[in-house]
């Protein structure tokens, strides 16, 4: 199958600037963060409102592609795991699924928290949590 | 932002054929479906076991991705509402995330359910689920 373009609607700002630094879940010492969508889609955020829970979804940009086993959590007493029965960022398509709360929105600017994704990681889709999650 | 290239490492086979046929949600009356992942894939389902609850991520490629706006579920009686405070699979980037249970696995088939995608959806990415979904 031929490759699929994705589109960065946006971008995370936060105060967590490289990987080693970063928290494995938001539950682990993740701060607020702020995601800043591109103005152009204003309309697609009508509706959403301070303390609606969302799935925000990421492209964790300094994943390695490669990789398909890794020991879980980066921890060497693991037994080894392929990457799918893992949560590691370390896949064919480095995803990254965050729930988070919305604490403030002004315009296309949304602040959230807790959240464990980096400073400048491209956004890819924002869904409100649903029954299912 | 430059777009991004995803790579499908599989696809959607089931029952259901059509947009217009398919279930809203899971618990709508969703069929078991199967995932077939590319061989090349093997070694990322290492530690995948039948029980194991995962979030499957698909790409549901017969999506409009130039709306921002409509009618949750579809129904004209509800006020209109960005596309980013609903589930429609109308949307800029539109990835699906649909949480299954593995049935059975047969090499890189994975047989799971209920699954509300269409036959010949393609697959990006498969998570174990993790006490934050």
């Amino acid at each position: 199958m031929p490759d699929i373009a994705l589109q960065p609607i946006g971008v995370v700002r936060s105060s967590l600037a490289s990987r080693t630094g970063a928290p494995r879940q938001p539950d682990e010492g993740a701060p607020p963060a702020s995601i800043h969508l591109d103005p152009e889609w204003q309309d697609g955020l009508d509706g959403i409102a301070v303390g609606n829970r969302i799935v925000l979804i990421t492209w964790l940009d300094r994943a390695d592609r490669t990789v398909l086993d890794t020991h879980p959590r980066n921890d060497p007493s693991l037994p080894r795991l392929g990457v799918f029965a893992t949560r590691s960022p370390d896949r064919p398509n480095p995803l990254g699924l965050h729930r988070v709360t919305i604490r403030a929105v002004d315009g296309t600017r949304l602040r959230v928290g807790p959240l464990e994704a980096i400073d400048g990681t491209p956004v890819v889709d924002v869904k409100i949590v649903w029954r299912g999650d």
